[in-house]
């Protein structure tokens, strides 16, 4: 794990999953409705859902914002969850969950910490507006949130990682991509941005815990966003 | 004046001139080089290559963020003011002045108060790594730093105005723009958006005050940023 720390100019950090708990936060906002079903496992299901929606829209040639796939992907669950009778203004009013996400415990500190030497920015497949509202709930300090919407491409494209270099004018060895994904980081790498590993082993619930072991690959490996800062001098 | 507050979700900002003092700014950086010009003249001379430039980019249909806008401009203007000899590292580094501009006295505290109630986001033609850059310079509060980098378009093409409201998924009529340039307002409320006149009648320097008089069509007038969130209820 070679470190060019000064070099650093940019943290982009992935979201959902590393810098907000959407598990926790779905399951919590299913358990508080009463639908009368397992919040932990409808979150699991909606979440599923993700990748395969992001890759048929790139397959497709196509551009939809992730609010939207995340809303055809929730009238599928609420069908396979046995909840059709769902009201349409319920159905929007939970869709927009995933722009009230909470924060893990370290975020917020993590990323202020790290916005006193360098530009902190987002890096998500979440579309703008939802970023800029998860932000505000959650506070998150971000000097700048960028989207998969400003490329208008998903991760893993590399016009994504290399938008990130472009935006702030610097070859993309000088951005570094925190993440809880290691295929994420992995696409960032190809890019050559250097990569940080955020541990979140609870992503999937506390019950389905996912292996956090570091990779020789990334350039760090950190316990938390507060552990990252702390690595970079922050 | 109407004011249908309770509709307002966003409030947008131009950004050069309304939240920054571009002026001062670089008349006081010219200074500190001691070139040997007048700092006003040549913040004026520079800044006075900013419409036809982006103008001439629209009508060929390319896309050119502005701070390659701002440096071919800067180049004219160093000839004009006979500066031929100045080298390419200080000419870069005197471009970068637009990622430093100083904020008006009202401006964070103006928008730290609206972002209170509203999303407050910038729309101005600089692009994103320069208002993020400014942003962090200056302290500005921005829930979300949109850009004409976003839409690929310059203000006051209508794609900007009306990109605004559908990153936020929100009917033009809940977004207000802000801006000390009537022109600006009068593209935003052909899109059918609200607008706020902010005066700054010291825009182009002390020496020349512009007129600030109020505009009936516009939603509000206000003598300030904090002014407006005042008359927001903020």
């Amino acid at each position: 794990m070679t470190q060019p720390k000064e070099e650093i100019r940019v943290v982009a950090f992935d979201v959902f999953g590393t810098v907000v708990d959407w598990h926790g936060s779905v399951r919590r906002e299913v358990e508080r409705l009463g639908l009368g079903v397992d919040g932990a496992d409808f979150a699991r299901a909606w979440r599923s859902g993700y990748q395969p929606a992001m890759r048929e829209v790139m397959e497709r040639g196509e551009w939809i914002v992730l609010d939207v796939l995340h809303r055809r992907i929730l009238d599928r669950v609420l069908a396979d969850f046995g909840l059709d009778a769902m009201a349409e203004a319920e159905r929007r009013q939970l869709n927009r969950v995933w722009h009230r996400l909470e924060p893990w415990p370290d975020s917020v500190e993590g990323l202020a910490r790290l916005g006193t030497k360098y530009i902190v920015c987002s890096l998500s497949n979440g579309n703008i507006g939802l970023l800029a509202e998860m932000a505000k709930h959650a506070g998150l300090p971000w000097d700048c949130i960028l989207s998969a919407e400003n490329f208008k491409r998903y991760k893993p494209h590399p016009d994504t990682y290399l938008g990130v270099a472009r935006t702030f004018d610097v070859e993309p060895g000088r951005v570094m991509l925190a993440a809880a994904h290691h295929s994420d980081l992995e696409a960032a790498r190809k890019c050559g941005l250097l990569t940080a590993y955020i541990e979140r082993p609870f992503e999937y619930g506390e019950d389905q815990p996912k292996p956090v072991a570091p990779w020789e690959r990334n350039t760090l490996h950190a316990t938390s966003i507060v552990d990252l800062a702390g690595q970079l001098g922050c």
